[in-house]
């Protein structure tokens, strides 16, 4: 017996033992699981990880809610040029409260935190990307839902350093849709760089990113010309703030009508692409002033955007395509958020309507966001 | 007579009268005309226009050297979606000195000042482009050798306010190649906003844009990776200081070619692309470095940029069209050529030559820039 | 008389003849006349400039607006230390409609045209200040109501390409105060280049300029922290949108109440200084966020900055002064104010009543904006 | 024994234990030890901390050189408002090789490499200074030399996520200065945003940091105004490429000798400041052209700018203190070093003349910089 203190004396002690709280850890929960890619989406009981087991740096979160995002259902489809893991807990907009913690994780967060997961799960914090500020563009980074198990469960366990704390004012079933989404059109905007009082068209407007991004444009005073289709995302823009509202299927002459929404009629100063046609990318090519900018998020499977040379450079164009948040990005949307001046349109689910939602998304059913109650 | 006096008197006068130097300008001078697109180029007497017939604001350059760039060739052909005045001076780098002023040029320059006339020949510096820094995008925009007569003659109206001063110690001579070529590329390279010490790619390495970026990337810290093709290009691209040559046809891997050819491996910061083949911007696309920027510059036909959306967005990837320099980017061309420490490569013909050369670059036998001797 | 005609026709030609609109314009107008620095101010008749002695690029405007500013005053008392032209008609917020163009005016505007007077009076738009987009810094610059006779006078002559368009939608009289308090303000916060989200104190806040700056800030997406004194300024700043204001005379702690104002602690991203109080500059420097931008507005006469260098250095901030904006900055804040969303608070009174108002200044008893009715 | 295993099991395991290289680590090592402020320095063994001892995250490093920096010996003599640690070693210029790992800390660098320990010692990459790309302001940053042990030894312990990789090609021995006043510098310039062709003046050129100043102010294509004195100075400012060497001293009129060291006379766009007395800091005020920025550099204890408001509004004067610079910055400077194109000039002499070298400092006898060799 004796002899063990001396050997344990000599190994390298970890700063901080690994935490758990009052909150009784059950053995098991549940979680939509994908065995393959196509489906199905099964329901059912997993293991739940044990606090001991945690590694340095982790953290077990509890979650409550989670949004489901396109990107879920590209995912469980395998609509993209790379593969995710498999068998798959699905999810990337979860919010919860940390009920234990790895070693050293209370550098980052600490027990009874409100925290939400992401779609950026970790990233080493160290190579080129992550010094330069590109985060999600990490040699290492791990994403939820993708190359690790995401949010689609009630326990999951996280890198404690990407956990995104919640504010005080933002009720977690709120702030589950503002971790993708959300951080996705705040951190586009950002890159558009454009200034108060300058026009921005948002395509796909009255979708799930678009809706929040005519909030964040009214909420930085940007003047939104908002396209997309039908009277319900008509009505949805306007109340949003849009100055105006223009229905592709209904205009004779996109380009002509974008531009003629602006004030001096030379066409907006930005473009925010959320739509995954290719054509979408070629009229706002068409309808931006000189020097102006088109931004494409979201990643659909296979769309190219084609640009005449010749116009792009004549006009002095720029395109730029704008990935997810990053730790930064993301905190900086939840407090806007919790400003009450910008907020997802969602419908609460149980986790258990998860395979339905797939099967509306698959549909084109899906209007607004999803957030699912995991309790149910 | 005396009636005359008061009717004058009740006009409003300029406020500084046509002013001309002691030169004396001839009736007639020698210029290469194109009557239609496609060709011929002939070179003749054309009436050259007075002193007295200035308009406010203009200015007359005697010219004594001008340089002969691609966009010439392409408008002589016709090769462009919007067409030139005709008949047609083509011609838009041109160094000279100026010899007589209409009313309110003297606000700009000065008989006897050295200057140089670019492509854009004139902007309102009123409109929301020019306001907002993008001169060329003018509402108004005039352009050398196009919708006005250029510089392939000896005598040149211009307006005074977009004559570029040529700095003391660059000659004519090798000023003349700095107003397009090279206004271009530093334009660029500005737009790119690229910081020293970083990679930046160059297609097109070794001609007539390529060969003078390489020396303002050199110029300003940037390390260079250079693409093209030839043992010739290979020399010139070493001897001007890009780090690394690649040479297109010889390489079994370009992309990973141009990513190893970066310290750690990831690929250059920045690429512009002075090559006209759309394949060009798709390897470009996938070299660069997460968040990186591709600049295109130059005006071929009908190229186009294929970007698929999904790498676009996943890597952060950025493209821009640069058109060509404003005033000031002029000025601050010009300012650095005269440093000597960059410097177009071109040989020296005659006016007379004009037909021929287009005939070489029509057949792609011109390495390097041409300047004419406007008295040849 | 035959002879006069080819005369004249050797005679430079103005592009365009001096135009006067159907409005009569008077022999003689209201102005308020500075004879000498100190005072007093006259209001007296002085003989209105006809269309026919417009010189190039000069148009007369109709003015029926104006603001008084506080450099008006500063103007008036010689407080500077540079000198203003004597005798004087200061003012340079001035609102009115074009009545008569000199030859050449009308490639910027029309006769009708609602525009503004700013303090900016003219520039070049060809020196190194101007090509930069520093117009207020011209080597040439004239001010209005200082180097120039201004907007204390129903008519007044300007260089037509800086006259503001006032856009449909904005009174003359909610436009007059823009041009110069609200100009300056959104100048200052563009160069503080703050990000929606951000949060930014504003030192003076229910001031002049601080209460044009609150209301930007809040256009912007920017959380202000107001700072000044009295509860009619608190309820002022609150009302505009201010998320605190703290008193600077009944705090025990500004720099800590400042900090706590903001959600984390550690203090705001940038600063407005509108305050004329060096210790005002002192303050911000201790309770600015790492990295934060200090913008000093306004031109107090012998206020000075000091700033500790370690503490400068320690904590990466930055200090800017803002001047005035430039054509593309006025008509940026008047487009902006054309949505409602930013609207001076003043009260009107008529040109008469200027001596009282200096009066006024002078014992610090004006709250806002004064404009004046010019045919009162 | 079997019940420990158990125990064992149920601790929290780190990823990676503890490793040390084949290099024999000694008991006790040479460093020069502070124990009170004002001094003496004493070079003496010390007990050299064990591979099982380290921590997560830390790296224990042989260093072979460290560079003296002014800073030290503000350090040592207690110049400044915030205390060091007591008993100290300092210097935060260190080069050396990783010789053993405590665990995780694989994750940055690997036993063998060839790494710098710099001023900034440690960051937690978490807070919002660190993820806004301010590590240098971290809530719990560490500096070699002051918070924690720093170089003035053989042996350190080090954070080994802020360890600096030094590219092949740069010995250790040149690589030691580059790690504080390189990358000072380096970032300064950074902060500066100037653009290629513009020029640079340089306060205290001819010192530790001014000489790299204008090396790296020549590589980014800035053109250099220094200004120092003496003639040693005059020379080696010349020699590395400053186009204007102006002695304070000799000058009639310092301001008005920079400004005509400018091509048009308009003053240099941009001043590093990196002498300590206050005066450099209000003539650059003056002599700046409009728009231009003044970087503060170094930390003088007690030194003020003073800066009138009324100047620094009119000319639009911006003013920014540069402290130390990130992981990144630290890195891109080293890179930049190892092209061979930016060089300390240093002499080398051993620890143990450290004291004498501080005696030099205080009498101002120290021109470049000192390496000291470690096992001198």
């Amino acid at each position: 017996m004796s002899s063990s203190t001396p050997e344990t004396s000599t190994q390298p002690q970890p700063t901080i033992d690994a935490r758990e709280s009052i909150h009784t850890i059950p053995t098991h929960h549940s979680a939509a699981v994908f065995e393959q890619h196509g489906g199905p989406v099964e329901i059912k009981m997993v293991a739940t990880p044990t606090p001991r087991g945690l590694k340095p740096g982790e953290a077990l979160v509890r979650l409550i809610y989670t949004g489901v995002c396109g990107t879920d259902h590209h995912v469980l489809r395998g609509h993209w040029p790379i593969e995710s893991k498999l068998p798959l807990v699905g999810g990337h907009e979860g919010a919860g409260v940390v009920v234990a913690l790895g070693p050293g994780a209370d550098a980052f967060v600490d027990i009874g935190d409100r925290v939400g997961i992401k779609w950026l799960a970790d990233s080493c914090l160290a190579c080129d990307s992550c010094r330069r500020g590109l985060e999600p563009n990490c040699d290492k980074a791990e994403c939820s839902g993708f190359s690790r198990d995401g949010t689609f469960q009630q326990y999951a366990v996280a890198a404690a350093k990407h956990l995104s704390p919640i504010p005080a004012g933002l009720s977690l079933k709120d702030a589950a849709p503002i971790l993708c989404a959300d951080v996705t059109v705040y951190t586009a905007l950002r890159r558009a760089d454009l200034v108060p009082g300058q026009f921005c068209a948002i395509l796909g407007a009255g979708g799930g990113l678009g809706h929040l991004a005519i909030q964040y444009c009214v909420y930085s005073g940007l003047r939104v010309v908002a396209v997309d289709t039908g009277e319900d995302k008509r009505q949805l823009c306007q109340s949003l703030g849009a100055e105006t509202f223009i229905d592709f299927r209904q205009t004779k002459d996109l380009v002509d009508d974008v531009k003629r929404a602006t004030t001096d009629g030379k066409g907006p100063h930005g473009a925010l692409v959320a739509a995954s046609s290719g054509a979408a990318y070629e009229d706002a090519l068409k309808f931006l002033r000189p020097g102006g900018i088109l931004v494409a998020v979201g990643l659909p499977g296979g769309a190219v955007i084609r640009a005449g040379v010749f116009d792009t450079v004549l006009n002095n164009l720029r395109l730029a395509g704008s990935y997810v948040g990053t730790r930064q990005e993301a905190i900086e949307a939840l407090e806007i958020a919790a400003t009450a001046k910008v907020r997802a349109r969602y419908r609460v689910l149980g986790l258990s309507d998860l395979p339905a939602v797939f099967e509306d998304m698959e549909q084109g059913r899906i209007a607004g966001r999803v957030v699912l109650d995991l309790d149910k």
